[in-house]
């Protein structure tokens, strides 16, 4: 199937208009017509080659929404007219103790993305992503989505969604307990959205004056400025759980400060230099600095449905698809509340 | 109750001999005639003010066995005559949360430490340790020990073996387990035994061929020579647990790299520079790096009980006190196996 979409064609050209090829479902596929795609900003980093692998022509996005439009002869959990969605992956080996365990993101033959990857078992057939018209995957690895919620708004809890719910569940946030949210971005806001519906008192960390107001409006209970000594001081050992949702460098150590005895702080952002940790903060208090990535199928869903029924999603822009270079630039100076999603109709038109 | 010592009164003196006054046995305490006292790392640390928190005179030792020879009005636990220990604290809050669970070393007061320290609610008097004749502690803080063990290889367990002892129970080692172990000093060679008992695989991570055979002859199943990328790739993702007692700056990313998904690196040695950690080799599995301080009174008994279950003692070389200052030099070049241990009849005579 001819299929419109948008790629990279180097680490160094802008993503424009190009034509892919997308298979015939085959017996467990799901075909998809996507309605929208959030835009993260690893879509920046892989198109310009900052991680060192990538593969052009690139079709980036895995913030995906959209309708099913066939469906192969054994698929069973989707039918035509159903809204879905289909994240960071679309297959893994599905053999080894993580795939089993329903965490396919740890994959130990290592997850297939849903872009800048080859399509399994193939070394020549590259996986394209979301920023096109249709997308085909095995019904594993899409997601139901309520045709209740915006699909726009949706698209983002594809990545930014799953990758701060996966270690809120997984670290137990919930009643009771203090948890800090640092960063107030596309990750960020759907962490305090999060962390507030699971029960928890959030705190916001985050270096600029001018999203106080902002976190507040989303939820946060209490926000802090990273910057300023005596505001962080007076948070130390008071939380059981901070989520880490920055990229760039900064001071771990006054983070690992505010933690509670076993507190913990997870990563979900990492920078490209080493992490500066110092080993008495963690030894005094026992407590951890621990990393998540994305999230399983089965947990997504458990996310999907959680939104469904506390109508949680994403502060979004949608945006004409011949805006999307222009995005990326907005969003490196965090310029967008809280993500871009592209109306993929302004593609087809 | 005039009691000869040893203690350094600056940090560019030897330790010598000296006098210093114990208190008279108030209702709750036990008076002890010290046996045994374990020489610790840090105690050169601490001698040496090299954590700039040194009071003088100091009397360090923090390992100590001895007999009790009086006791208060109100002790229960202790009778004249029996094997007792005291570890790295004498004292703490006995209120907060972490006092109440056991775990003293927490204490969010602060626990009151055997040395370079002040005994309870004094900001004057002046905590001295094990190298000493006799000491007097609150029989909350006094360890019972099995006259069945040799109370000189049983000194090192107060806090070298501790500090194994409580991250690998914190962490659940056990059978089913592969279980590394960084470095085979005083800490690490406990690290293996301890983690043997309790039915893991243990492998010892070493940057000296030298070592090899004694790792296998303390029960390690497998030693890694850790400056080998090639012995180092070879154990990628292979490992549930990993306990670090090395306390100089190495590179923890290739140990994190050694971790399975969810596994976890306990530091309990802590280097005097910040740990260079890539979010990355946490991020992609999962993994996480914590710390681990001593242990507290309940564990700390467990363990000596779980010792003489098992006839677990460290591995010592009895020393005169007059040699102590000797027995620094030789321990900062790693020239003992594995902790010494001042007889201290030799202080008496």
């Amino acid at each position: 199937m001819s299929t419109k979409a948008y790629a990279a064609t180097s680490a160094t050209t802008p993503v424009a208009p190009f034509s892919i090829e997308r298979r015939e479902p085959r017996e467990k596929d799901v075909a998809i017509e996507i309605s929208h795609c959030g835009v993260c900003h690893s879509d920046v980093h892989q198109v310009r080659n900052e991680w060192q692998n990538a593969i052009y022509p690139m079709v980036p996005g895995h913030e995906i929404v959209g309708k099913v439009t066939r469906v192969g002869a054994k698929v069973t959990k989707f039918k035509v007219g159903d809204t879905v969605g289909v994240g960071c992956l679309i297959e893994s080996c599905r053999t080894c103790a993580s795939c089993k365990e329903g965490l396919e993101q740890y994959c130990e033959s290592g997850m297939v993305g849903t872009y800048n990857g080859y399509e399994k078992g193939s070394k020549t057939d590259i996986a394209f992503g979301g920023y096109s018209e249709r997308i085909v995957v095995d019904e594993d690895f899409v997601l139901k989505v309520s045709s209740k919620l915006d699909p726009a708004r949706v698209a983002p809890l594809l990545c930014a969604g799953i990758t701060t719910w996966s270690p809120l569940r997984h670290w137990k946030v919930g009643k009771g307990q203090r948890v800090g949210i640092v960063g107030l971005g596309g990750l960020g806001h759907m962490g305090v959205k999060f962390a507030k519906a699971l029960g928890a008192e959030v705190v916001v960390f985050t270096t600029s004056e001018s999203k106080k107001k902002d976190a507040l409006a989303l939820g946060a209970h209490e926000v802090v400025l990273s910057k300023d000594d005596a505001q962080m001081s007076a948070q130390t050992g008071r939380f059981d759980f901070v989520l880490d949702t920055v990229s760039a460098p900064h001071d771990y150590n006054a983070i690992l400060n505010v933690l509670k005895r076993d507190g913990a702080l997870t990563l979900v952002g990492a920078p490209p230099t080493a992490a500066q940790i110092m080993g008495f903060a963690l030894i005094m208090k026992r407590r951890s600095v621990g990393g998540s990535l994305i999230g399983g199928l089965k947990e997504t869903q458990e996310m999907l449905d959680f939104c469904e029924k506390h109508e949680i999603m994403s502060d979004v822009e949608v945006i004409n698809i011949a805006k999307v270079n222009e995005s990326y630039e907005r969003m490196l100076k965090g310029d967008v509340k809280y993500r871009f999603v592209i109306d993929i109709a302004t593609l087809r038109s």
